[in-house]
């Protein structure tokens, strides 16, 4: 998605050893005309996909899946990183290693918003070691739901969480793939 | 907003002694549709305010906080509930207690994102005793930003976050303020 790759460009900040920090539009501070049609292009990528709901993992895939979920005209369930008191009655969980925060977060859904017969799209900002979409994955499939496909903002295509699932038969789609980045000199190849 | 009045009284659960539970389409589960309804209301409410800034906490506010954004046409920037390794730099920080999960957090704002100038609309989803509120006040009195107006999804009227924030001269519009409720009963009288 040229529009992407051009705030990349424009805006993001490339630091040793391979962190790319676009937190002026995408996770800190969001565009939301950026999200709109972002959210466009899941629409179009996944249209034949019959979702039926749009499952992302708080908090910077939040806006994103709420752009799509609302061209699917379905609903958008955000998994939380922790139990909390107000998530009542059982939920499915699946354990995530936070490359961010260096640390192993439960993620939870509560198993009413998650079900058998639901066609799931995951969504969230990065793919990079794969380590959420696992654990998205992972709740969906202790719930009996079909994960039609995964859509993230941008995939660090030289990372293998992305290889990974697609090997498993999963249909991966990145809106901007990054194939190589230099941090010293800024340099981006994009991967289409 | 007779639409999200309704929603509660269709969907939401009543628990003592006063939980009002609704995250089968407001902070779990998502209704893209409602929460575009939403941003319109909040962008009708607030169109005389001069906005350039949304302002919210992760994670429950922020779909509804870019949908009031994508119709101010502003960026949406969300406070985070601790500092990350991927937040560089200064960042603008103040404690908010949850009563939700009974912790103490710093919320956090990169510097960058919130600045001298910026006339804020601050949006959360609930307020009762106010305390996100004023952690996102704080963090704009610190930048020199000014508070427009705050604006929430669901005020429970009969706590005093509301009319404390009011007192101090804010403008704090409810799109659904519960004057009183019975959590045995499931009744509910909304505040007009």
């Amino acid at each position: 998605m040229k529009l992407l790759e051009d705030r990349i460009m424009a805006e993001g900040r490339f630091l040793p050893p391979e962190i790319i920090k676009v937190d002026s539009f995408l996770n800190h501070q969001i565009d939301p005309i950026l999200m709109e049609e972002m959210g466009k292009e899941f629409y179009r990528l996944f249209a034949d996909a019959g979702v039926t709901k749009v499952l992302t993992i708080e908090a910077s895939g939040i806006a994103m899946a709420l752009e799509a979920a609302r061209c699917f005209r379905v609903p958008m369930v955000f998994a939380k990183k922790s139990k909390t008191r107000n998530i009542s009655g059982d939920v499915w969980t699946a354990p995530v290693f936070s490359f961010t925060h260096q640390t192993m977060n439960n993620i939870t859904i509560s198993k009413q918003y998650l079900n058998r017969g639901d066609k799931v799209l995951v969504i969230d900002d990065f793919l990079a070691n794969g380590e959420a979409l696992r654990g998205l994955i992972s709740v969906c499939e202790q719930a009996g739901a079909e994960v039609v496909g995964c859509g993230v903002a941008i995939e660090k295509y030289f990372q293998p969480g992305g290889h990974e699932l697609r090997e498993k038969g999963y249909r991966v789609e990145a809106l901007a793939s990054i194939e190589s980045m230099n941090a010293e000199t800024g340099e981006v190849v994009f991967h289409h």
